[in-house]
């Protein structure tokens, strides 16, 4: 199964701006797709990244700068069109932010039956999908879970669903450092580690505090 | 298997202040518990409240009206205790506000192997177990996933971990209203629709926003 993994290059993960500065968040973005990358590897399939602009991984990537939307349905275009050899296998997209994927989560996805099988996110969001119906398009704004059940019905898909916890955690906010130091066990977890950001528990809540480096 | 469900009746859900008023937070409490006894029973189990005061619900209930540890250990010393006859059964403890859970999530949950087994929540809460082990106790503190394995390695328990974000939500701020709406099908969706709860889109989050009733 070909499996996309969209990456943004410039000024990613801007809303972790209050725990990271510019460079440090540049670099746990890469340690994010890094593991994400070594996950759909290891789950069986050769993951593709879907890049802005040149990014150096351990897989293959194609460049298109467009926004995400429209980046993905060209690669969707591209994989079902009429030329493609592609047009009876399925074709996945999975974020380069779930950051606690693991091997067995993805199988779980890409074993789902369905035409279009989601992983939603948390706040609305489509953290991964499946498809094996080649008009099925996506829109990744807003609700966009909610969106493509709705695209996903009106091209007459059987839509299926994986119920993930780790599929369903994107690292968007400080809050979220939190599950990956809680679940993760990758480079994004060490690179926390290594920044010195520790769990602490404030009036019942779990949040993360960071050690004053020497 | 006995499925125990904690529940506050005294001020529940304080976090959910900022969307609704006392009155709707304490109707809003009830009306997850109720979706949640519902599925342990269609999951093919009978629910017991174990309740801080009287609560009227379709389902027995035990009032202790100690803290939530203390409850819980109570009610696992007496469910493993010596003169009981469930020594040789499982016990299962799920929070009583995981608005999203189904009678699948919950079957993966008591059907996964281990000695205990836990849906971590998010934050590091521990938000359902299924213990086989007589030796094992609670401590709900904190981050309570991380305290609950380290309690589980140390009476010798194998550790079994469910992956599902139906019993990784547990609402408790507005913010948390997003996955009912987008999610839910039981009572808590319907109480908010009612309420007049609807998504909202914004700076590409998701939020939920509240019509004015007339």
């Amino acid at each position: 199964m070909q499996v996309l993994v969209p990456f943004a290059t410039d000024a990613p993960k801007t809303r972790l701006e209050p725990a990271l500065s510019a460079d440090e968040r540049r670099a746990f973005a890469r340690a994010m797709l890094a593991d994400v990358l070594d996950a759909v590897g290891e789950a069986g399939h050769d993951p593709r990244v879907l890049s802005t602009g040149p990014v150096s991984v351990e897989a293959p990537v194609t460049i298109d700068e467009r926004p995400l939307s429209e980046a993905v349905n060209a690669a969707l275009d591209a994989h079902f069109g009429e030329d493609s050899s592609g047009a009876d296998d399925p074709v996945a997209v999975v974020m380069a932010d779930l950051a606690l994927a693991t091997p067995g989560a993805l199988g779980r996805l890409f074993a789902e039956p369905g035409d279009v099988v989601f992983a939603p996110g948390r706040g609305g969001g489509t953290n991964a999908f499946v498809s094996r119906q080649p008009d099925f398009r996506v829109d990744y704004h807003g609700t966009s879970y909610l969106d493509h059940r709705e695209i996903a019905g009106d091209v007459g898909a059987e839509i299926g669903v994986v119920d993930s916890f780790r599929l369903a955690t994107d690292v968007d906010e400080p809050a979220d450092l939190v599950e990956v130091l809680c679940h993760g066990d990758g480079r994004a977890r060490e690179f926390l580690d290594a920044a010195g950001f520790e769990l602490e528990t404030t009036d019942g809540r779990v949040t993360v505090s960071r050690r004053d480096r020497p």
